[in-house]
């Protein structure tokens, strides 16, 4: 039965409905609307707990899910949303036991959902130049007892991956139809291609390499995220959202097999 | 190293970009606009084997992933979309080893997305009332190996759930409202609830009940999905989308303790 | 030939391309980034004039459109937008010499767009209960040279409006349902009637007053504008948008005639 | 008071709520799902009245907006659809009086609206290469008794425009970006400058043109229109929509003037 140590995130909830997320530290107290909160009472407690405010005002606590983290994570970088995390999961079909390639780390985000949804039999392989962004990563990961699971390479990716036959690859880098022969060569025949890219001009650099490398089933798709007031007498979308992340690309691999200028477009 | 075997789906793709789906059966044949091909061909293959028509025409073969899945299962009831399937597994924290309830069974969509999700250390608990939807759903999961992962209950959910301290529970019932009170019970504390109707009526009334029931942190959200035509130079999104699945709502209950009238709305 | 004048709003762009919207005003000046720009240059100029701040940067003037007045209005309430403030006005079928109610007045910025739309052949009545907002609209319109082709009424329309046999009827309040037998009164037959809603439970009750009132053709839409970076070689959306403004109700009313209950939802 | 005459397009609405439009004929009838309607019941009747089938089912007659006329345009090629074209009626700051130019004519679903917009004192010059559009164009406003607004012109706009000093002008051809200088010759500095393209390929170009002839304030939106089942208990978004019809373009001329390379880009 989990119960809150120190280090652990934790989402709290006050009279006001407004949610605090805080990194549980022995000593720390939360500062609040209502008055400070130890961290100490949290710690050893179950979630779903009710603390209270030195001015005895009463806090819930909650272990923060995938989401949460994701929103909550210590950052170098943009990082991907959760609405679009959640799809490159499913359209790269990543369950247990998966072992998935991703470029570049950043700040973990992806590398993180990637991470719990392989689970302990899977394996992700995480790719990254900048050193300050790796160490960030994996202090991100680490936190959350999900190091063993990442692979963590410093390296440039146009000299190509380490992995062959891996059975998904995901790009999020500023050019990534520079590395599209090298991810065919890490993909096993039939392997799930995903990518992500803010602008249509990459879009279409991307779409040329990827039907010039031969892949098939290519889609590209965007989220629209759109929240709503939760008030059930004035029910209404909220004033401002989030108009755009990225464009998602996805295709299949045709395998690592040399793709000659003949049949890269047009064969299947 | 998987190869097709009778009774899987395989995605069939060819020189006009054409995708078509099936499920292999000996004997039969797929007709295209290319000629005939036989099922026969791809038994014992590896994904992404290219096959020939009658004609000689190559198509290539791929097993589907989880959306191709559920976009192509048999069905008698409207099906959860995957962006939708894919959200609701990150926003209920859904993970290898997790117990979750859902109902209705419906066809076994997001039965099959769970069930993949949890991985074989977890367990899907799924409620429906009509027999014939449970019989599909089974045949649906059981095709893919999924049919363990799932206890299956044929059930009235006005009389409750028959488990209790599970992570995370999903309605997609028409009238949820009625049913809060019991999913509180089944949920441990601090667990995960989510819910998707298609009307503004059916989530005004879902949002009274679960303030009534003392659910936090409750979310009203929509996703739009919009495809985009994958071509470099005349990039460009589709001409018609789906304009509406669902609202999607995320809670999170405060434990099945109960809940007088002084703390259900305002104390957290 | 137009020429700035005092009074007159102006649209100021600079090297930065950073818009400036300035009431002119003889003596004044306006603070850029570039340094002071002093009103009384513009004045008695044309529209695409460059004048320069006292650093000698120069900046261009244009005399801004019906969008970039309502965006700019003086206001105390929540005004309509310009793309439903244009949508209103096509699906009203507004046009030169038609006459159109409108209510509440608000800071004015439908009626401007109405008033200018109607043209000098046409007619704006608008209904205001309060005195003070009524004064700022028409404070608005008159800076515009548009104060004559509105009739400004400060009344309580559940007491009906004056006119009769008008074209076109537009509501813009915070319980519509109760003055729909008034605005059916007001109609021609065959009228068109619109209404703006933020939240959804307004919208269910305007529909059903519609319903009950005998109205026909009774469309919901929504509008939502998705503005993009003007960036030729980095094309995408803007980061954020603005996710609600509110639903759009269209009708077609069947005439003042007495409306039984035997034939408000039914007959035609 | 208007009358119902031969050749007038009139909306019929029956007891299912369904809609039909037809342009009235002399010993026509309408085959309805209640029978068969005479047109000459309608003819010299007000908007409004009811008729009936040969089965005594009453329809309700409306005369149709400038929406209903758009999306009933005997047409030849894709037209500019009401949302869009409402929106740039707004954004082109077009009021009666105004003298605005188009290309190209198309059926003239976007110089209908325009005509209705600038009134008896305004004029829209319209443009078109194909004599089969401009005469359907002709027939189609010559119906609705606005031929006398417009200047119809079969020319190819490589070669210019013939006016000058126009306050507004809208570009619906395949490449606009060829005829940006064109335009700026033609328009009035100060002038309101429009576009609608499909793609972002096709954007990108523009922009560039833009920019290289000194047009400011650029601005790229799209409008998605989002309809509702307009159903008060059971209130949600049809289920499918228009995902795309075309990014607008707004700009600014800074007048006809020669543009050259140092002053194209920067300089306001």
């Amino acid at each position: 039965m989990y119960r809150f140590a120190p280090g652990d995130v934790v989402l709290l909830i006050g009279p006001d409905h407004r949610v605090h997320i805080v990194r549980l530290q022995e000593g720390q107290h939360l500062g609040t609307h209502h008055g400070l909160l130890a961290h100490e009472q949290l710690i050893g407690q179950r979630p779903g707990v009710t603390v209270h405010t030195h001015k005895g005002i009463p806090y819930r606590a909650f272990e923060p899910g995938t989401a949460d983290l994701i929103r909550h994570l210590p950052r170098r970088t943009q990082i991907i949303y959760p609405k679009d995390a959640a799809y490159i999961l499913l359209r790269l079909n990543i369950q247990p036991g998966v072992r998935v390639i991703e470029a570049g780390t950043g700040s973990g985000a992806l590398t993180l959902a990637l991470a719990r949804a392989v689970g302990p039999e899977g394996r992700v392989y995480s790719y990254e130049q900048r050193p300050e962004h790796q160490t960030l990563a994996r202090e991100n990961l680490a936190r959350l007892g999900l190091l063993e699971r990442v692979s963590w390479h410093l390296r440039d990716i146009a000299e190509g991956f380490y992995e062959t036959d891996v059975d998904a690859l995901f790009l999020d880098v500023r050019t990534p139809w520079e590395y599209i022969a090298q991810a065919r060569q890490a993909l096993r025949p039939g392997g799930f291609f995903g990518a992500l890219v803010p602008t249509t001009n990459q879009l279409s650099q991307l779409l040329e390499a990827l039907q010039g490398q031969g892949f098939l089933l290519i889609e590209v798709e965007e989220l629209l995220l759109r929240p709503y007031k939760a008030t059930a007498d004035r029910l209404r979308p909220v004033d401002r959202m989030v108009a755009h992340t990225g464009y998602l690309v996805f295709a299949r691999s045709t395998g690592p097999e040399t793709v000659g200028p003949e049949n890269g477009r047009c064969a299947p």
